[in-house]
Parts: C-alpha cells; structure tokens; sequence
C-alpha cells in the first residue's frame, strides 16, 4: 500500500533537538544540546508523600476520567496564582490546563488557523512552536530578534504586507534559543501594532519564572486590556517536564475552543498529575523551591560563561542570560555554523545548530545554542574547553 | 478583538457526553451516560506501591523529559503482548505510545488527511472520534451498522463513490454505541474493500479485552499481510482511564508521521505513568486482573439486563452485550428518541441519545445508550425501573 502523507505531515521532519536526545544515547557524549531542567530542581521527596496520600485518600478522583478543562482547584489554583503575582487574567480571560506547554501552542494555533494561514514569530524561535504551527498547515513567517525584542518596523511591514496572519508567537522572557529578554518599551510597541492588526499575540513563557539576575519586565498579559494575548506556561521548569502539565490563560471565545481540541486529542491531562500538583502548590512552598531551582541555575550559568570567558577565543560573541535555560553562541564574520557543530560532535560535544531554530529551515545560521542547566560542573568545564579549543583551531582569536 | 476561529473549529461543538458528565455534579442525577471504567478496576494498592518505588529508585528518569514515541522498556512490553495474546504485528508495523487513545486516533488522522479529506465510520460511531477528524478538518461519512459489522456494499458504494477517502474508522468490537462485535466473516470481507481502494482501516478497539461472554474474534490487525491496519488500544479499561495511556501499532511510515505530530501536541505521554504501568505489566498479573474486571461487568452488565428485561415494555429493543461498557436501546415505530431522553434526565436518569453517535450530526435516532460500569448496583435497580416506567407512558407495552 501507499501511504499518502497529508500534505501538512509529509513536509515536517523530525525535531533536530529530539533527534539529537535520542542521539545522546552513548555516554561519552557531552550535551549541552538538550533543553532539560536540572534533575536537582524535582522536588522528589514532597512528590512522593503527595503521592502515597493521594492513592491511600483520592485513589478514585486520582484513576478516573475527569474534566478536559482541568481538575478544577486546580485551574483555579494557578488562576490565583498568576493574578496575584503577575497581574495576569482579568474577566474576559479563562484558564485551561494542558498537556505541557506544548500542547497549548498547538491546541491554539488548531483554534486560530486554516491551512495556509501565518504564523508570525520571531527568528529564530522555538522548534517546537514552529513544528506544531506547521503540523496545522499553518506557515511560519520570520521577523529579526534584536537585543532589544522582535523589530517592529520589521513586524509592522510584515504584518501589513502578508496576507492572513491569525497569530503572533512570541517568547519575550529568556527567548528559546536567543536568550533574548525583550524590554517594556518594545512590548508596548508590539503589542499596539498586533492590536492594530487584530492579531492574537501568543506569549510563550515557560523560563519567566527563572530569573536570576536583573529586573522581571511585566508580561505582555500583564497589560492586556483588550483580550489580544493568549498566556501560556508550564510546570515543566519548576517542578517536573515527564508529567507534561502546561496551561494557559487567555480570551474566552478562544480558550473554549481549544477545550473543544483538547477534548478530542487526549480528552483531559493526566489526572493523578494534576492533583499531585494542586497539592504541591497548595501544600509545600513553591515559591522557595523555585528559589532554590534559581540558585542552581544562577551557579551553572555563571560556571558556563566564567569558562567561555577563559577558554573562548575573543571573536566568537555569546549572550549573558539572566535567567532561563540557554546561552546562544555566535560564530565571527558570519560563517556558517553547521561545520563547528559537526566538528564538536565529532570530539563528543553536542549543540544545537542554529538553523534547527529558523522560521525558514533552508536559511542559514552563524549561531549555536548551549543548554547549561543539564550537564553536570565537570561536563561544563571539559566540554566549554573542547569548544573553545575548536573554535581558536577554526577561526583563531 | 473579533476571534476569527479556524473554519474547522468554528463548526465544531463540544461533545455531548462530556457536557452531560459536566452536568453530572448534581448527586440525585442516575448516569447511565458515561463511558467510566468501573473505579472498583483499579489496582490501587499495587500502583501505589509501584509508584513509592519508582520515586525512590527512578525518580530522575519519570520526572525528566522522555522520547516522544514512548518509554522503550514499555513499548517493547506492549508489543511483545499483542503479538503474543493477539497475533498483532509484522516486520513492517511499528508502536506509539499515546496520550490515551483518543491521541492515536487524532494523530492519524493528522497524518492522513488534508482538510476536506474523508474519513469513512460506521453509523453509529464514537463521537470522540467522530470530532478528532473534524478537529483537523476532515469530513466523517457513515455508512450503516448492522448486527454483523458494518454493512461491506454500502461501505464498497461508498468508497467507489466519494472522492479523497483516506481512512475507515472502525470499532469491530464492543462497538461504542451500538455494543455490535462484527463477525469474522464481515471482517474479512471488509478488509478486502479497504485493500481493493487502497484506504487505510484504523482498527479502534479499546473494549477487546472486557468480554465476558462468548467467543474472541480475530482483530483485522491479527490477519494484516498488506500493512493497511492501524491497531490501537489503550489501559483505560483495564489499570486507570485517568493515567491517559494508549498505544497504536501500524504501518512504519504512518508510525513515524504520527511520532512527528505527537513531538508538537505534547511531547511525549507522562513518563511516570509510563513507568508505571510498565511495572505492573511486567512485575503484577495483568491478566489475572482483567479477569477480575469482566467478572465485575458480567455482573453489572447482567444486572442492567434483568432490570431491563423486568422493567422496560415489549416495545423498546435492546442489545445483549458480551462485553465492553455499553447496551445499546431502541425505541419502537422510528421514533426520535430526543423527548424520550430529555424526560429521563427530568427524572433524574441520565442517557446519552442516538443523535450524539451520527456521523451526520443533523440526522435523528431512534435511540439511546446505557452505560452499566460506572452505577452502583443500586442505581441500576432504581435507574432502568424509571426508565422502564417512562418508555411505558410513552409507548405502551
């Protein structure tokens, strides 16, 4: 038989970054390719006395089927939370928990988009984000990530010369791969020129929590008066990415719609998650472990750039992050990246090519994005000191 | 802001059964109209020991990101026991992990259909399914069901007839609603279509092991020589419908597609849980445990049925299951049975009417479905006597 691929599907290949982990298999191997929350930030043993408690108390509730929404103390737990520390959600928004982050990027993007339609996003920007707009049919149209934020003359000139754009993606806090904190100044303007356009802004804010250096800069939900912005985060980077729970909260009319997707793509999140959850949050201090995830993730970054301070030659260029997960790289004079990260594989370091990251896949990048909240303090400094022997070798000081 | 929604979602309603459990929250109400297992199939104290040990022996690997296409140990535990109990899977088949197996049927449907593609059901048929292909745009045709499976010259008119039919959607077993098992014969019959139009069969079949009265027949997948078979199924039934874990076993290059979509829907299904069950697979008696469940829906199942056969007039027909969750009852003469059951739930009695089945939702039925896992013994007793009472009124003997 032939398979006949829909045409949607036939063009997506696999994510780079997921090839890779699989990839990463053989021990020898340095990853600074993963985009993995340190396994020192899981709470493990609160989780496990949740646990027992909810079999030996909630088995039932625990096992069964539930509401897609969400479990519901728990939407309303994190509707809370968002509000009083965020200023995030006001009448006209609701809350829906999800399958990860992920899955409300998706779930939104199947709300907004026929096929064909435009996706706007910053370049470069989230694989996973772009995979699941491209997944719906939907196309991906690139607009500059400057130090400052996505350009808005760039994304007014885009938005008003490209026909369909139902959505703008943007991930303002410590971007994925960039590390690109966009400032207040550049979200009021975004966010006056989407609304002049009638296009939904997707805020993609898994890292906002995990600041550890500087000023938090308010969400663009924060100032969200006329319902244009659709919030989404996850407890992936705070308490646990394999339980995959994610949520957002954004426009009535558009949320309820994506329960309706939800519905028919897992009918609800795992359940049992969901209340380990609500319990943790209502039942430990969530506020102190994050905390604690913040010091950890202080130290490795500033163990990951003290090394690429001492051993990186003078003309690659790399981001100072405040937060989050990701230090991207910049190779001199525009070169290609994709024959250094070759080589680094080849001497058992693995990055993520920048091109993995590109709104156009065929385009080509300079850049490479270094995860510094997995590996270990040894794997930082072996692997930073390969990296930057290979980079002097390739392209002297 | 004006929510322009996507022209698929904007037509599609939330399913009719997850609204009536939503209304559920009303203790007097009697349900009969949802699709739960029985609480009393869930292994409560070997997954709460089995889970104390993976917190405190695995803890980092079922808290950190996994593979998408599911936990290895664990896929090769599922296809190990499909080959082995059912005769499932070639050298050319592959298996997913899912998300329960709503993901399963969603994600291929992804991966088949392009918007306005066609998706051919038996009518009627699961309405779960029914709006996953709506949810990505493509179109449900039904052709009828009879006692025997789905009826082989409408369905063989049917494919010569429509342009762009790309799947057929089946339940051989238990079918949800209509609680049909279409003999081998169909079957076979029907697999020979499907071959002759080159039109992939997704081989639904959730409630295959919950039979407690005659004989097994063989699954389309156990005689797929050609590779047209998408096989999926799930644990719901038989360890916990929360925990949200399916699987499906197909075609390489469908697999691989539905891997790739499932990357950006959710990344991959919560890894504990993956675990989890993997554990019990391979350390508890699942097979003891799913004989311990078909006792208990033999008895409910024979419960329901003597108060029907006692309370319900001559006039109302009914099926006689051999397993799964659902009788399937039909009123005399043609009638709609929307007055009917919108008077039960008046008296409290909650069923779910024929109409939310169609594949052309327009369409009016002349029945209704009975769920027997979820009531208590009691609720049955009180339930069918309200219902038998009211079918009585309405129709005489």
């Amino acid at each position: 038989m032939e398979y006949k691929i829909s045409d949607k599907l036939a063009a997506l290949k696999p994510s780079a970054i997921r090839e890779i982990f699989k990839s990463l298999s053989d021990p020898t191997i340095i990853s600074f390719a993963a985009g993995n929350p340190s396994p020192l930030s899981f709470p493990v043993a609160d989780l496990a006395d949740l646990s027992a408690d909810i079999f030996a108390n909630s088995s039932t509730a625990a096992l069964q089927y539930s509401v897609t929404e969400g479990y519901p103390p728990f939407r309303e737990a994190i509707r809370a939370r968002m509000k009083e520390k965020f200023g995030i959600g006001r009448d006209f928004d609701e809350t829906i928990v999800t399958t990860g982050g992920n899955q409300a990027i998706e779930l939104c993007c199947k709300v907004m988009c026929n096929e064909g339609d435009v996706v706007v996003c910053e370049n470069p920007s989230f694989i996973g984000a772009l995979n699941a707009f491209r997944s719906n049919g939907a196309k991906t149209v690139g607009v500059p990530l400057t130090s400052e934020g996505i350009d808005p003359e760039k994304l007014e000139e885009t938005l008003a010369n490209t026909p369909n754009v139902k959505m703008l993606y943007l991930i303002p806090t410590f971007q994925n791969p960039a590390g690109v904190t966009s400032t207040l100044e550049n979200r009021k303007a975004v966010y006056e020129i989407a609304k002049k356009y009638g296009v939904l802004i997707f805020e993609d804010n898994p890292y906002g929590e995990l600041r550890f250096a500087g000023e938090d800069v308010p969400t663009y939900k924060s100032f969200d008066e006329d319902g244009i912005v659709m919030y989404c985060s996850s407890f992936s980077k705070i308490l646990s990415a394999g339980m995959r729970i994610g949520y957002a909260c954004g426009p009535q009319p558009v949320i309820q719609k994506m329960v309706v997707a939800k519905q028919v793509e897992d009918v609800h999140t795992n359940i049992f998650f969901q209340m380990l959850c609500y319990r943790y949050m209502t039942e430990r201090d969530l506020d102190a472990h994050i905390e604690a995830i913040r010091g950890i993730y202080r130290d490795k970054a500033g163990r990951m750039l003290a090394r690429l301070d001492e051993f990186m030659p003078k003309c690659v260029s790399y981001t100072r992050p405040e937060g989050g997960l990701f230090l991207w790289c910049t190779l001199p004079g525009g070169v290609s990246s994709a024959d250094y990260v070759k080589e680094a594989l080849a001497r058992k370091v693995a990055v993520v090519p920048g091109t993995a990251f590109n709104c156009d896949p065929a385009a080509p990048s300079d850049s490479f994005r270094l995860n510094y909240s997995t590996p270990s303090d040894e794997d930082i400094d072996r692997g930073v000191k390969i990296l930057g022997d290979l980079a002097r070798e390739m392209f002297g000081d």
